[in-house]
């Protein structure tokens, strides 16, 4: 029931031309601090800021002339509403963005510059839904979701998969889990082209619908979402609930604390700008670094989009 | 009277072991903004965070065993305090770093971290000499410039000479100009290594002493040091002045302002992070960039080394 090894090869050919083989970055200093040897696969430098560029440019390169001539929707204050817009750009697409009203200017001002056409709406999910549908029902376009859809999914799968093709002897890779479209295709990725890799989720312990579905077999809500981590506070779907059910053996929950001194480590030492959703999976292995010692470790570090002027290095 | 093409071939071969070949990146929003094809030379990413590993290294691997035992000593509350305690850690030799004794306890914290041993002193030149005289009187130490003693000149030299044989065509590389030390250096590897491959620096105008010295000919002093480019408020030295005066056409000056609005593009669209001096050269090109229209430009990103709790970037 699995996608096969040959569907991500096709994938990854496909979005090929549109993406950036994001380089892999190492710190001695992080490796001394783990205790493992660590590859950071940088996302942050992918296109427009994050690897979520990856699932939708598949996405939108799968459709048919017939839909790519009606155009795409999606609902999204995030990276993922930019990605959609860029990629849908790049395939000579109409996007839809629907965004809340009250969104941050920066955040709608990012979608136009890539070309998205963006629709506001109330701030409540009833209101995004209905409003999306209506663009499906007036214009035809298809709607895309940022992580429980299998394209998305697939698309997210290319980071790993290049990753194993410069370290194929990876241990295992530790990915955010926020929606869980990121480490549904990382598993799968480590499934088909590691040797004996395993995938491993971090959750913020504010979120973590994921790690109590993992324990209760079925999807389960969120009870907090009070997390800096604001790329994780959404939940899993029916799509890639499976894969990881039957792929991803563990998550590690991690504190707000935790989180904050990961990406404090990451900024200091590796001088890059990444989101606090990517300390989180570092915060997991910082956390559990004797169990992992030794081991050869990737990190899917999963973007960079952050406000400069809000940042959490208070004096 | 220059050095040698040869001599600068060594001292790659001799830091080589000690330092990172540190990574190129692009980036097509900075290529579309200036107009340039830009390759940002990441020494952020250099061991300690900053280019003046490379400097320090070859200081301290070309001394003689005699010299080596008696240890070496620099005064030098920045980078090059760090470096030279890295440096000398590396090649098993004592470094003693004179640091003023209310210099941040950050600061003294990476120098000890790294291995050096500090000896405090009061905040003033004469006071900081002293000091450092003392030490070589007692231990024999020898003393190190940031950036007017050859040695270093020549390891700085070695980042653009990397840069350069992944880019032999770059028509100029722009550095920041302190102390004058990383300039002199890639006037030299341009020299050497480019094909028809000039040096360009950029300067604050707060702190301008090298543009008034390339125009009267002579040293000029600093008039004001109120830049937010920490790295550049020192000034340029009878061993650097020369191959500046001989290989580098030209030096672009640039405003505070300037010199944060390029920082924020670089950490914003390039997601690294960059000390403001690193700014300097980059703001220069977006100055100027009618000029530059069309070229291969590399630019040398000096060190990471930035407080993130005192950052530029208010609301």
């Amino acid at each position: 029931m699995l996608p096969t090894r040959d569907e991500l090869l096709r994938v990854h050919e496909r979005i090929k031309p549109f993406i950036h083989f994001t380089p892999v970055l190492q710190s001695s200093l992080l490796n001394e601090i783990t205790g493992a040897n660590v590859f950071f696969k940088c996302e942050n430098f992918q296109k427009m800021g994050a690897f979520k560029m990856r699932g939708a440019m598949n996405a939108i390169l799968q459709l048919s002339e017939e839909e790519k001539k009606a155009g795409v929707v999606t609902h999204s204050s995030g990276n993922f509403g930019q990605a959609v817009a860029l990629a849908a750009r790049n395939a000579g697409v109409t996007a839809y963005i629907v965004m809340p009203a009250n969104a941050p200017s920066v955040k709608k001002k990012a979608v136009k510059d890539y070309g998205g056409l963006v629709t506001e709406c109330e701030s409540t999910l009833k209101a995004r839904v209905a409003e999306s549908e209506r663009i499906q029902r007036e214009h035809g376009a298809t709607p895309l979701h940022p992580s429980n859809q299998i394209e998305v999914i697939l698309g997210n799968a290319t980071a790993a998969m290049e990753l194993l093709s410069e370290h194929p002897d990876l241990d295992f890779v530790f990915t955010p889990i926020g929606g869980g479209g990121l480490v549904a295709g990382t598993a799968l990725a480590t499934h088909y082209f590691g040797t004996n890799c395993k995938t491993i989720g971090g959750e913020p312990y504010e979120a973590d619908d994921a790690y109590r579905s993992l324990q209760s077999g079925k999807i389960e809500s969120n009870i907090t979402t009070n997390t800096i981590a604001d790329g994780l506070r959404t939940e899993l779907g029916s799509v890639n609930f499976p894969i990881i059910k039957a792929l991803v053996p563990e998550i590690i929950r991690v504190t707000e604390e935790e989180i904050v001194q990961a990406l404090r480590l990451i900024w200091e030492r590796m001088k890059i700008i990444v989101e606090p959703s990517c300390a989180v999976p570092f915060a997991a292995l910082l956390k559990e670094k004797d169990r992992f010692k030794g081991n050869d470790i990737g990190i899917i570090i999963s973007g960079g989009n952050v406000d400069l002027s809000n940042l959490p290095f208070a004096k």
